[in-house]
């Protein structure tokens, strides 16, 4: 394995991290906060870091997938240790795993905390927690990509590593460009969103954190409360900035290169909105309170279907409350997740709507046994790798499913706690139901269960494979041979 | 499709259903009981309509999967229907939803049951209960085979849609010969379990009833305290028999035909035992009792986890008691299921295995790009089509348990409950955790809910295509456009 290349790569990790870090030591500034410091601190630490590993460019240009899943998985890490350590050092969250949790949750845009006053964060943290989200929504080695030019094959590997969802990959052959234009994309929406929000009212401070925390799909809030207090407007855009976010960005693309039909086209756009518009009408019956409006049931309905499909997990009402149908619908949506090449989570809609097909496929070939069948999606045939690749990545997520399930039982709370405390952390959406709900936080989980999640939100991030890969034993034995070998030959 | 071979293969189903009442009967006049009247005018319906409907044989021969698949859903809904009839001219379950929920329970293997007191049963009544579970285990189709010739293509396709798991279809191609051979393995084990529970001083009738339950891998009990009160030697003696009904048959018949090498060698079952072997003590550390003996402990771990994988559904204790840990892994042991051509339900532990290796497979291609990937399972390749089949049926059983549990979760009952009767029906098992655990029954659920998992209990235990396709809407367009056809062509 190019061991040289993957350092360097996450000495440039480093680098960015320190600049991102500007954020909050301005706003402690602004602010006259001393929590500033820890940041400040902080921040140098990744520059000098950065400047080492990244002080001279590899000269071994063999970059393979193997290597960008491995830089990938390790950049995630590296990242989200080092963007926890303020908080250690304000005080703010002063335990390690916690602090991790809580920085791993904001950069995969998770959203679930482990704070029970959030309202006490100085405003440098609190920036910090929701710009995490901002960051970590449309991927840090995306703004890398973007910002520097690469080795040969470098960028493709990383792009494909850190895309959420199985078709990004393969959008434009022109990489670079592609990064730019996504990014160009994520800041116009990001800052539509906070003129909106200023527009109905919201403080600049409070504005910022809410749209890094939409537009990542994050769900990290400013206030205990949730979103339970903001007037409807506020609710509204919301609402549609979070649907907005949850959208594949090959549409805004589209619509950038005044391709609309083809962007109205958009096959896993259709599904998407149709599983909201669905969701939301079974809600909106289910939970009917004659005591509200029809707007006020229908805007609680909205708003937590385009949260939790989107993977963002604001929460305006406690819906934990609600009857279990609707319940059941939210843990439905948990899974299906946002639409791929998007910023949200969960398993996507593209792989859930192509594993229907296979399943109808299956049925019409026991029909007609000898005809050929070919499985179409956004009007093009689905290869037989891919749908292997979607298979082999729906067993990759049962399986740690399963095994973060067994684990965090341990700690015998109940059986829907647990389920969909492990379903939320891995689909990167936030609340959970019961012990971790919208009302309450992760704070009573032990250690073993944090780290288990910590390890849930990473895999689930960045699409089970690169995390697999740090333990997947051939790598390993491979790299040691390797390295051996070209010990042996004298080369370094 | 042909329709006069379907109802022919009806009819045959009821003729044979006549002549298993014939059990029931006997019995009523042993004990002298009036009950005995109803399976009798029962009996004669059957006798009477299946010499109607299989009174000439048809004269067209084509028979094909679709064929296949409608004969065999049909056979089991008339089966049932038919079956539970004798239940509500007693008078002992009174209502058509309750009675045919039994039935079906019965035949499918599941073993749920909407009785409050099963002891307050008539004997007649209660070994027909317990005889649908031996019928339904090996299944009724794979019998119609073993005693009737039949034209060309039906027997195979019949074989193919009944038939628990992946692989029992391309056993042997001499179709009559294996289903002989099926029935009689399946009838020295019943025998050899009820020799072995006289001797432990069961009483025969007891004997007989609870064996048909371990054949069949059902789990109606006789007593309302279930399998609780059974000695020791008793309770070992039904949880071997319950581990070695959920072995693939084909492990009896290598051994039937002197090739112990290879029987040993069987992947799935190696499997199987793996997996019992762990879960068993995983959860006997956890529910240690120190007021009980190590064997008592060892026993109540042991029992449970070779009633739950092989979908039998006998409780020796109140599991649902039990710490989060093992319920956790109660619920995952009812989704792997026992192995495919075994008598026991669930996704089959094969299906589960290969879905891991594509996985690994997935993993390994990422590190090996270029390199060819086969899985191999049994010592073989497994052919692409075979893993489509494998996906495509998780789809459809994800799809059918999703829409059966938000049907279902309309009731309002706790998630816990309501996800786990799903899974418990579907996967044929019985007990559920919660509202319908083993320590209650599914008397509670709505005339809705019990028609839902009445058809996931057929849908599980005919392995999902054979239900969907009475459902698929292109099989009755072609079969309307093929009967207009016909008419317009004068041919009958």
């Amino acid at each position: 394995m190019n061991m040289r290349s993957i350092l360097y790569i996450l000495g440039w990790i480093l680098r960015l991290e320190a600049i991102f870090m500007l954020l909050p030591v301005a706003t402690a500034l602004i602010y006259a906060e001393a929590e500033g410091l820890a940041f400040g601190a902080v921040m140098l630490i990744c520059a000098a870091l950065g400047g080492i590993l990244a002080g001279k460019k590899p000269q071994n240009p063999s970059f393979y997938a193997r290597e960008g899943f491995v830089a990938t998985a390790f950049s995630w890490v590296v990242m989200s240790v080092m963007g926890c350590l303020p908080f250690m050092l304000t005080g703010e969250i002063p335990h390690f795993v916690d602090a991790l949790f809580e920085t791993v949750s904001g950069f995969t845009t998770t959203g679930a905390s482990i704070l029970t006053d959030v309202e006490a964060l100085s405003h440098c943290s609190m920036i910090w927690r929701c710009f995490t989200h901002w960051i970590g929504g449309m991927g840090v080695l995306v703004f890398l990509l973007a910002v520097l030019p690469m080795v040969g094959g470098t960028n493709m590997q990383l792009m494909k590593a850190e895309s959420p969802g199985p078709s990004v990959g393969k959008l434009v052959p022109k990489v670079r460009f592609t990064a730019q234009m996504l990014y160009r994309l994520y800041v116009v929406l990001t800052v539509l969103q906070i003129v909106l929000m200023l527009l109905g009212g919201m403080g600049l401070f409070e504005s910022l954190c809410i749209a890094f925390g939409t537009a990542g799909t994050g769900g990290f809030a400013t206030r205990n409360s949730g979103a339970a207090e903001y007037t409807p407007y506020l609710q509204w855009v919301i609402t549609i900035f979070m649907i907005a976010f949850g959208v594949n960005f090959n549409v805004y693309y589209m619509v950038f290169l005044r391709k609309f039909r083809q962007a109205l086209r958009c096959e896993e756009m259709r599904w998407y909105l149709a599983i909201i518009a669905a969701a939301t009408l079974l809600i909106f019956v289910n939970i009917y309170d004659q005591s509200l409006t029809a707007e006020n049931n229908l805007r609680n309905a909205a708003f937590q279907v385009a949260s939790i499909i989107t993977t963002t997990g604001y929460a305006s009402v406690n819906f934990d409350l609600w009857p279990e149908f609707s319940r059941a619908i939210l843990v439905l949506l948990m899974f299906i997740g946002a639409c791929a090449g998007s910023t949200g989570g969960g398993l996507k809609v593209s792989r859930i709507v192509m594993a229907g097909k296979s399943m109808l496929s299956t049925l019409g070939s026991y029909l007609h046994p000898r005809a050929v069948r070919r499985i179409r999606f956004e009007g093009k045939d689905v290869e037989d790798g891919t749908m292997r690749a979607i298979y082999g990545y729906f067993a990759g997520a049962f399986g740690i499913f399963v095994i973060s399930l067994l684990i965090v039982s341990l700690e015998d709370i109940d059986l829907v706690s647990t389920f969909t405390a492990v379903a939320t952390t891995f689909n990167n959406v936030g609340p959970a139901l019961g012990f971790a709900g919208p009302a309450s936080n992760f704070s009573g989980f032990s250690a073993l269960s944090k780290s288990v999640m910590i390890f849930d939100m990473l895999a689930g991030r960045l699409e089970v494979f690169p995390m697999l890969m740090l333990l997947y034993p051939p790598l390993w034995k491979e790299s040691i041979i390797e390295m051996r070998r070209r010990r042996r030959r004298g080369v370094r």
